[in-house]
């Protein structure tokens, strides 16, 4: 059973408090079309959950020790503007991170999923970042680094998804329905950023 | 030898009145980093270049013909506002993603590259849709549509670079270097996008 999160800081999927998404479920609809997502990507991630549920630990620790520690421009947004870490912070923010891995591959693209993908994106933007687990840090982390580190976590998500002993075919299917939600999930974003933008320079 | 772009209208690569990139190629170094694009990469894409130079037109008339006119969202672009086509604009457009799919392959990502992709980006924007081809269109086309289509294209251009006989181990690296240079363009759009929407709504 993969962990649902509910013993995360600041985990706040489904929670009532959060704000509705301002991108609404025929907007995704659309958006699931402009991808090619269909119900055999669904399935595909249902599968990728399975195959995921044990190793979110280690794919979570390979991008953020093995990979974004050693790009200063990367790791300087779970440091102090001095370039201090955090250690606390950047653990929280690895278990949500984890769990994230679990939601893209298990949750269904609903109400619940498009208003907490609204939120995770304003908390990496000036309107949210750091709030959530009261620290200091850098005030947003641009989305270009993150469209650009999508190629990161798509190149390396796939030994994982082939771990299991899959045939080459089905780990093929996952890796597509999993690198079309990449593209969903930053397309979805693109609002909170261009929204947050109009208060400060970022991109 | 491909095609290099002379002839087609409405393709200024590397023209003197081009607007300088807002972005340095040191952000693009950077850039590079956060997608993991290597010198591996470059290689591969230059592989890539020789096994789709003979197929771009077939490649871009799936994704047109085949693939976006018949998603009324994502037509609407090449067409009237009130949804009447522009065979014209169509068939320039057509030519330029053609050699999109070249220039991606074999340019070197230098200032030239950088000050095109602010070029392509904007005319996607309110700010330059429309006026290369002197048409009456939609205004701009939503940045998180395209952000979305990136995957239909990375999922469907692995055909035509495996068509070549090129065993799977190099026809996987060409396509590895496809998508990060995909998620490398988008992040490139993003600020384009950004300064865009200060003067219009758009996302």
């Amino acid at each position: 059973m993969p962990n649902q999160g509910e013993n995360i800081p600041g985990y706040s999927y489904g929670a009532a408090e959060l704000a509705p998404s301002h991108i609404s479920l025929d907007d995704l609809e659309r958006l699931k079309i402009s991808a090619g997502f269909t119900e055999q990507d669904s399935n595909a991630l249902r599968l990728a959950g399975e195959v995921l549920a044990d190793q979110t630990e280690a794919i979570v620790h390979q991008w953020r020790s093995g990979i974004i520690a050693s790009i200063p421009h990367l790791a300087r947004h779970s440091r102090t503007p001095e370039g201090d870490p955090i250690p606390d912070y950047l653990a929280k923010s690895n278990l949500r991170f984890q769990q994230w891995i679990v939601d893209t591959c298990t949750k269904p693209y609903d109400q619940d999923w498009l208003n907490y993908q609204q939120e995770i994106a304003l908390r990496h933007t000036a309107v949210k970042k750091n709030q959530t687990d009261e620290v200091r840090s850098t005030p947003y982390v641009p989305l270009s680094d993150i469209v650009a580190f999508v190629a990161v976590m798509n190149e390396t998500i796939k030994p994982y998804l082939a771990s299991k002993g899959h045939v080459v075919e089905e780990v093929e299917k996952m890796h597509v329905a999993w690198c079309k939600s990449m593209q969903l999930q930053m397309a979805l974003w693109v609002r909170p950023y261009i929204e947050a933008s109009s208060t400060s320079s970022e991109g």
